[in-house]
């Protein structure tokens, strides 16, 4: 029998069964903060990947090595089920030659002052087949650089400044309004002729890191190289722009970065089966591949460390689930979302059901919440446990996104929820080499998994309306 | 006519009159998070503080400093009535030397297993006067000291090891049962014969510094020396004593930090003079002194960079308040709290009326709400804006406390209130050299007097009931 069926006209009849009782579910709450603050181990686990491991790009021996050390890991916690599920991910390499300067052109054609500018590649970029020269032309939007025109474009170098909005308490609503530059840009760029691209970094923090991220090109266009330049280093390209006497700003840059063919990867899963109805899933994840430049610690080391603490905090207090909670690392959300969409085809060919699948990738900061991707009765169920989850700060549930990697496994019932945390520090990390271990706060980071884990139990005591 | 007068019976009514309008309220806090977000002048205000003043011991030459920085800064904002309130504050210096070494006594009675601790002297703590040696004793509780008893611990170096209680989601709980070792176990110590005392610093994070902070010596109770030790330094002092060969465990010591005669210094005051109700006064502060080893960043920089940004705020937006604002730069909050008493009294003294004072002493993290002392009236009163504040993560209003400075203005009418900011990060920098600016992130900072401005500015629309 599968619990999840039900009449929709008796969903609002299941709400109010399903709404929880007010001091056990508070009890249960406090038991997995109690041990999650006092003996939490995603903080040492995260070391790890960081430390022993590092960056993981997809095809990297680092993400080969993460995918043991995962796996590992859930057999060591004596997880139900641990394997590794095959996936053919995209390869990358950022190369050996990263560099570029800027310099002003005098009247006699002589370059002056010259700097050296803080960039990388950005994901995916190709090239530059030794030196590439151009002077650089600045906008802020595709709009300004359709009116540019290729006139204006050819030849040069584009620098997409437009900076996040710095207004939104939400910073993810801030990249979702600059990471087009990053996407998209070299495409844009080259519609109109440009050589290469300059993108300012998706940071709110004015510091020297370049970031990095996934851009992309497009079929009968011609691929240019495209790098990230830091928000310092945007800020200083942008007012040598306007000297005073009007002299040319020319970039010279040097990448041999290059793409290799598909090479086989894995996500990896492990799970507590469920005693009672064990074709029920409830899924928690993160991806285990990261940029290359830092540790990949707040993306999504915390989200992989997090998920894997789910399952050893149920085990540890002595916890029979009764659906299966399954743990997924998916591998290569970064450039690609293979992981995510080999899992769910998988998920759907096996006819497996997922009554819930949560995701953390916004960072190991302290939570506030969840972003729930379903049904008005799911969202309502959950407020309806708000009561047990307030004493950890956890106050946010709203109607939102869910996360990459679970996103294709949606299909009408699925409820898809995002663990979201304090969003203000995220972005002065976010694929830069500045997304290191040490930018983890221990407590950050284990309140995550409890909120993760006590939202997890809260929805395998009473179960989900689907969507 | 002061607008603060009622009839009791009508306290109910005026709720329902001040509960807001909610799309201007909206609007009101939504045009103060957006400037603060964009053009915030927090963050580089207190890179001055720290940075060119630093750490800021009540009488010493930069806390002198720190009084004519905030002067000069709240006169070139262009606030009224900006003066100086004159302090007697206590004077404690550090000194120059200041060391600790454990060993292990061999035998033959030879030192083994030399290590150099990382120690600081606790303010207010004499000297060693040359070196001081001692055999340590291990206690967790004052309850277990009474027990060892004057046969056990004269003679010895009392180590007070209660480490802080993880399991409390806010931090300040975990520091309130722990700070007694600090304040008042040298007088404890000192009561069985002990000739010293070791603290375990107030961290909840494992790290190497060691964090200083207030304590007390009573009359007829003979000073002896007290010092913090890292969390760290701690667990290795614990484990040395239970080597398993019983070694006994010895620490020599040698501090200079000494007291001087009380010295003048100053609260600083600037307000913006009320529009209606100039005599009815919103009072917001924190405290401009700090403990000598960092440079008080969040504790309490923070709270004075937000407290002068909730009066430019009001100045930027052009909003002229009813009710008279003030920003108070509190002195002497870390050892004395003369700052709060002189400008309570002398408030007293001259018949001012403050309808709220609100204090920023929990570091510059994102903030969470408020915690609020004052009658049920006033907290639900607070509540009722909590729609126009949850966009900007503030959810917490709850009954609790106000702050240190604030707190002998408390006659029974006054509603005092507390910024309540995330605290899990907060007890790793407090009292140590680790509370730098660099420990600060600019949004999270911003927030908070974003958070502040927003809740003075209701109060001024609509008042607040008295307790």
């Amino acid at each position: 029998m599968k619990a999840y069926f039900l009449i929709p006209a008796l969903a609002g009849l299941l709400i109010a069964l399903t709404a929880g009782k007010p001091e056990k579910d508070a009890a249960l709450v406090k038991s997995v903060f109690d041990e999650v603050l006092t003996d939490g181990e995603c903080y040492e686990n995260l070391r790890t990947l960081c430390k022993d491991i590092g960056g993981r790009l997809s095809g990297s021996p680092q993400a080969d090595s993460a995918v043991v050390w995962g796996k590992n890991l859930m057999e060591s916690y004596g997880f139900d089920n641990v394997h590794l599920m095959e996936v053919t991910v995209p390869v990358w390499n950022r190369g050996t030659k990263e560099s570029a300067a800027a310099y002003l052109v005098g009247k006699d054609n002589e370059p002056f002052k010259i700097n050296k500018l803080d960039i990388c590649a950005l994901g995916g970029s190709v090239g530059t087949d030794g030196l590439l020269t151009g002077e650089v032309i600045e906008v802020t939007s595709m709009d300004q650089l359709a009116t540019l025109g290729k006139d204006k474009v050819a030849g040069k170098i584009v620098f997409f400044n437009r900076p996040m909005e710095p207004r939104f308490y939400n910073t993810f609503m801030a990249y979702g309004g600059c990471v087009v530059q990053r996407s998209t840009g070299a495409i844009e760029g080259s519609k109109y002729g440009a050589k290469a691209v300059i993108v300012r970094s998706m940071n709110l923090r004015q510091d020297d890191f370049p970031h990095t991220g996934a851009m992309r090109y497009q079929d009968g266009v011609e691929k240019i190289p495209a790098i990230a330049i830091s928000t310092n280093g945007a800020d200083s390209l942008h007012a040598w722009l306007n000297n005073p006497d009007g002299h040319p700003l020319k970039v010279e840059m040097e990448l041999n970065c290059q793409s290799f063919p598909d090479k086989k990867s894995h996500n990896v899963i492990g799970e507590i089966t469920g005693s009672e109805f064990p074709e029920e899933i409830i899924l928690v994840g993160g991806h285990l591949d990261s940029w290359d430049n830092g540790e990949g610690a707040h993306d999504d080391g915390a989200g992989i460390v997090q998920s894997i603490e789910v399952l050893r905090l149920i085990k540890k207090l002595g916890i029979k689930p009764k659906r299966t909670i399954r743990a997924v690392l998916f591998m290569n959300e970064e450039n690609g979302n293979r992981g995510g969409q080999t899992y769910a085809s998988k998920a759907r060919e096996n006819g497996e059901y997922h009554l819930a699948a949560m995701e953390s990738d916004r960072g190991g900061f302290t939570p506030q919440g969840f972003s729930v991707d379903g049904g008005d009765e799911a969202l309502e169920q959950i407020r309806s446990w708000k009561n047990a989850l307030k004493p950890y700060g956890l106050y946010l549930f709203e109607k939102g996104y869910g996360g990459v990697d679970i996103g294709p496994l949606k299909d009408g019932k699925v409820t898809l929820i995002g663990l979201v945390p304090d969003s203000q520090r995220y972005f002065d990390h976010h694929h830069s080499e500045n997304d290191v271990f040490e930018a983890v706060n221990k407590r950050e980071l284990e309140l995550g998994a409890g909120a993760m884990t006590s939202l997890v139990l809260l929805i395998d005591e009473y179960g989900l309306v689907p969507e």
